[in-house]
């Protein structure tokens, strides 16, 4: 079987956090899928054709590709972030594995790419430096009750935590309900950052406590990172500030210098 | 303060994953910190000066690095991977935070990489494909309980799990312990990924299970992914296999054809 597929993590958005691998896999393609505003980001090459499609249809979308390569064209499906992260990589497997099995014999690769969370961290210091989960929040693929078993399972054992795919119009209520779950195993001032498209123009970065979370400070395009009982916050002179997780569990005592100088 | 300290990611080894944010923080640097092993990767620039240390210095390193930032230098600090994951990211900030509080004003900016977990995933399929964790084994900065405690919370609650810094010659049996912690969680034919130096001239991949994991197939270099009990091996015709997590949780029924032809 000549065909080839390779599954591409674009990053963030911003061509500077695109690795030369990805640029140069995507260059090599005669076709890429992917979600139309992923397709939107990439430079045009002549003679390669775009297949764009909504949100959602994942499984489709993967079938399709495969296809296209098993017919012996060079393929790409491309993902925001990293492909392996609630992303392509997996429903391209999902899709091998319901297709004719001589789809198997294909040549398949995954390029990885920067995923959202690292990108959210950071810009805003280390706060998923120690122990993390990360945890998709649509109940689309899984029922509402295995959401809130992981997060409290991974609250109450210290990890932070990374939150995808937060809120939607056909999710309006989940966030919320996740924070109040949050809120009974985490303390009050837990930080939790909100970051919204980060490296992207019309990025925006919200570092704020468990306590004073709101849904509606997200969208669609944010990641959201709740804090460890470990995780700090470093007030700067600017009126920034850093948060992050210390490497050590149980164990910081910062030392304090009387007043604070600039 | 004019100096400035840019904390960069070097990705899993190879060039191919170093992105251009992170090759043009490198070039513009005029003193770079870093592991010595990750400050070999890294091409040299003329008048650019190398402060290497050992691994288990962070603090230390990160302390020097700042130092230099306040005197006025544009300091680069390495680490391979992803800075926030078990890396230099948080080690910068605790050092801050301990630091005289006039260096809260530096610079600081942190760029980030392609972390070892994502590489090795996307060497093998998807497996993590739905929620996951990321813990580091080392119990050289918390205590081995609060490990035991988080991979039973893990496993027991159907993350998929990235193990970081599962072994060393001052750490000789932890991994063989969590790996037994995990059999008592998990079923036995869980698919267990080991790689090794993921994207460099020594990588190495096997493709395990769960029963048949053996700590002595890591080292170092090596990021282990334990599956769910979701996580699916698909075999291949040319002998290898793909690794993944589908993102449906508990509702994934293939439709397997009659027979297997290639």
């Amino acid at each position: 079987m000549s065909g080839k597929l390779t599954v591409i993590g674009l990053g963030p958005g911003n061509a500077s956090q695109l690795t030369p691998e990805a640029s140069e896999a995507l260059q090599a393609a005669d076709v890429v899928y992917g979600y139309g505003p992923y397709l939107a980001r990439i430079p045009a090459r002549a003679g390669q054709r775009r297949r764009a499609s909504d949100n959602g249809e994942e499984i489709d979308r993967a079938t399709r590709a495969l296809k296209d390569a098993a017919e012996g064209a060079s393929v790409a499906v491309v993902s925001g972030g990293d492909p392996g992260v609630f992303a392509m990589a997996a429903a391209i497997c999902e899709a091998l594995e319901r297709a004719p099995s001589a789809w198997r014999d294909l040549e398949l690769s995954i390029v990885p790419g920067i995923t959202s969370m690292l990108a959210v961290a950071a810009r805003v210091g280390a706060p998923l430096g120690h122990d993390f989960c990360a945890l998709s929040l649509s109940d689309n693929l899984k029922p509402w009750a295995i959401v809130e078993r992981r997060l409290q399972a991974a609250a109450s054992a210290g990890f932070a935590i990374a939150l995808y795919n937060p809120i939607s119009r056909a999710r309006p209520w989940q966030l919320q309900r996740a924070l109040e779950i949050l809120r009974t195993h985490l303390p009050a001032n837990t930080p939790v950052v909100f970051g919204r498209a980060v490296s992207r123009a019309d990025e925006r970065i919200l570092i704020t406590t468990l306590e004073a979370a709101d849904a509606s400070a997200a969208d669609m395009a944010t990641c959201i990172i709740v804090g460890s009982p470990e995780t700090r916050l470093l007030a700067r002179p600017n009126g920034t500030a850093l948060v992050y997780t210390p490497r050590s569990a149980g164990a910081f005592k910062p030392v304090i210098e009387p007043g604070h100088s600039t």
